[in-house]
């Protein structure tokens, strides 16, 4: 018999260049389960796959950031900065690469410069190598010490351009934002689109501005999600505009509300003269695993699974949607979804049209969930008030007068136009002191640094920590067999129910026990 | 406060030239279906979005086709007459459209040329307008009859390149194809890819190599499937190339082993030039509608949900390896999957490197799975020997000369290398003297039809037809109520489950048993 046939495409009889090489980020251990399963995969469930991450030819793996640190102290009992060891440990070829919210850090408030510059040291020192550092706001204020800081520590810094469409936001604003960035000292730049609202067209348009805008030798990422079921092409756009990193998840862990499959980028390009070089039998493994591992996580899974592109008007990031969708129904308004995603824009608008991103998203989303319950702008959510009064940075329009009167007036707070953090004083001296007396906390910084992020979970993370982690993930067998048993009426034992049975017109007392 | 905020794309700073109108074939009502629910869905669960559909500015309206038909009588007690009269009724300024498989219309075996030309003839009358005409081996000879009918009753005759990738496979053989049925008269072209193999750069190049080579004016569409997460990617290269029309589904049944999203095609163009002109309103309402009704038809839904990229080095498509891990099981062999998997290119080899569609997809997958149960080319399946006898037409590459042999041998029939058709005497006088006698058969040239197409499952369905429509999708409320009620042991009668019951202070052991 024949051997297996070797097929290659037809456009293999005339072989286009090789035009250039393009590298990928592989989002598997960080966004593509925090989008899709509510970042609640593991350690444990990733360590299988990382020799393979690590010899499939990425150009960074990302692994880390706020909602993955939160998960592990508020979910899993995981130590974070373990998790960030092991990888470490676990791809030494790999450049690691984490999401960090500028002065935000992986927390919602702005830290003093300080604990900028700690948390940056220490996460070098415990192996990560590039940072993306964005600002829900695009203001670059708010990443400047944190790029500073990387670079002081001699890692890759890469600025970001959190994508966003307003009457505002022109390619021109972007670009000089680039050249903003570029001034702070970054080695790249990310274009990164959360919402899945880059098209294709303006995604060739900003990276090639860019690239001719602030220099053809700056290196550009492009991060997109699925949601939309467009920005495969828009990464195709990218790529051709001269885009020299983009970022895919592995396909069993991919689409929906999370981002493009890696194997669907390479064979995207087939024929193209673009490359990726990745391997793919290494990458057919890692989607075995994460194959896998997946159904482990089914009741963590986003409800939006299939396209949706009625996010282009709301502009909600999909992870938002869900969030949204169970606000309302603890208020029983769970039918006025749409209302709610109608009133986002008005809101978005009347806050000078901030991107949508955490924590602007949250912010923005409640106070639309508010105003739809309420009236509009009946109450104000703290944080809507901070950010129509300054606190969170500036936004590219003009904030509406009438609600940062409100705002001021509720609040007793004054406006500001100022750096936020430049109102802070130092706090790290102030948070060792805090953390020290914390049941279960060792005195390292990186304790310091986790009470610092997340002040309410913290204590108790800390004081359980030594019981190890808890995998929140439940085995599919294991699942299936419950929902057998309890459909066939053969479930566990019970406590005892008791009745009044009258039988034969004679009440009787009496308690049935399953057994 | 502010009213909606109108949010156009940064590129409306400065809009491209509108360069070309794309049309679109929706295919909710016939391939989407057909893929993600097994053709399944009921007409009655249709009617209510062909108001938008018709309204909304499709080039075409793909409702009818082999599956549909066939699940029409088998599964849901439907005349599929009545629905194509239905759909023409609620579609008055539509084009519908349907797939004819050349020489096999809406069957698997070849028909005489008079029964071939009635069922054109009836099909245009009851209000039919584009013909998509295929086969399954890419020979012309095989189509030429469907062609030459639907020109003769005056409608729209498009012919099929299917496409699949091989040795043998080239650009030039594809346009050679093309020039071949052009000259039988086709209004258009369509690039059929079926297995969602066409990556963007062959998706270019033969687009621009069949305006090329046979004519700038010669009117190409492009059907895809979604299953390998690459090919809306490979349409906006087919539309770049000059393609003129492209088919999708609307969003809430489209991706998985279906095709691209409808509202994603027409962001995709936003800013590029490239119009669809459809209604943006409509698309809404018709993604609406089918978002409520796919719920009622989760238990027919295809197991691959996400992107599957395995299947270019099977080239099998989607809907099939369910069908395939169905054989295996039964034979109690399914774990052999990736074996049979393996041995399908070779199978596919040794036949001549046949596209793989119906019925080749069938005939060579069950080759597949005979030859890893019981040895390579121990069994031949009878619709297998056919194939390597020629009785489906000519492949492109030479059939492997043993395994002819073994045919002949097997069969006892020769080899041909005519038209298949060439050795049928006409047949339609003998499949109306075979209906009139069926039970229930009316005397219509449509039951003929009907009954020379499916001779299995029509004398059933013609003798159950007064009873009307069964619509075999459930609403999810009932579905959830049963399962709960299950669940709370108020289900069909089952094991006896044992008790401990404490009566009056004194315990006995009961056992209860629903009957």
């Amino acid at each position: 018999m024949a051997d297996a046939a070797v097929i290659p495409a037809p456009q293999d009889t005339s072989p286009a260049p090789v035009r250039r090489e393009v590298g990928v980020t592989e989002l598997a251990l960080r966004d593509a389960h925090q989008s899709l399963m509510a970042t609640r995969m593991a350690l444990e469930d990733m360590v299988g796959a990382c020799e393979d991450i690590d010899a499939a030819g990425y150009w960074s793996v990302e692994c880390w950031g706020g909602a993955t640190y939160d998960a592990c102290i508020r979910f899993l009992n995981e130590d974070p900065w373990v998790r960030l060891r092991t990888f470490r440990e676990l791809m030494p070829n790999s450049r690691l690469q984490m999401l960090l919210r500028g002065q935000n850090l992986l927390g919602y408030r702005h830290y003093s410069d300080d604990v900028v510059n700690r948390f940056v040291e220490k996460s070098a020192a415990n192996g990560m190598d590039v940072y993306r550092v964005f600002d829900a706001l695009n203001d670059t204020r708010n990443v400047r010490e944190a790029i500073a800081a990387v670079r002081r520590v001699g890692k890759h810094a890469q600025g970001t351009l959190c994508y966003t469409e307003s009457p505002l936001h022109t390619i021109e604003g972007y670009v000089a934002q680039a050249h903003e960035l570029m001034e702070l000292g970054c080695d790249s730049l990310c274009i990164k689109d959360m919402a899945a609202l880059l098209r294709p067209q303006p995604a060739f348009d900003l990276v090639r501005a860019i690239k001719e805008g602030v220099g053809e030798d700056v290196r550009v990422h492009v991060h997109c999600h699925a949601t939309t079921g467009v920005t495969l092409v828009s990464l195709m756009k990218a790529i051709e505009a001269g885009a020299d990193v983009v970022d895919t998840a592995i396909s069993s862990v991919s689409m929906g509300p999370g981002h493009n499959p890696t194997e669907s980028l390479v064979e995207m390009l087939a024929g193209t003269g673009f490359t990726t070089h990745l391997d793919d039998e290494r990458l057919r493994r890692v989607k075995d695993h994460f194959a896998r591992v997946r159904p482990r996580y089914t009741e963590f899974m986003s409800a939006i699974t299939g396209v949706e592109t009625e996010i282009f008007s709301s502009q909600i990031p999909g992870g938002m949607i869900s969030n949204m969708e169970s606000q309302l129904r603890q208020q029983g308004a769970g039918d006025r979804l749409r209302e709610v995603l109608a009133e986002v824009p008005r809101v978005r608008e009347a806050a000078g049209f901030p991107p949508l991103v955490t924590p602007s998203s949250q912010i923005v989303g409640t106070q639309a969930v508010f105003n739809v319950l309420m009236g509009p702008y009946k109450v104000l959510t703290a944080e809507f008030a901070d950010l129509m009064l300054g606190y969170y940075g500036q936004t590219l329009g003009e904030r509406n007068p009438k609600i940062v009167a409100m705002a001021r007036a509720q609040t007793k707070k004054e406006p500001i136009d100022v750096r936020p953090a430049d109102l802070l004083a130092p706090e790290w001296d102030g948070l060792v002191a805090a953390t020290a007396d914390l049941d279960g906390a060792d005195g390292s910084d990186e304790d310091v640094l986790t009470h610092a992020m997340f002040p309410g979970v913290a204590p108790g993370f800390l004081a359980q920590r030594h019981e190890g982690p808890r995998n929140v993930g439940r085995d599919p067998g294991e699942l299936a067999a419950e929902r057998l048993a309890r459909e066939a009426g053969d479930g566990p034992s019970t406590a005892p129910v008791h009745y009044s049975v009258t039988l034969d017109g004679k009440a009787h007392q009496v308690a049935v026990q399953r057994v």
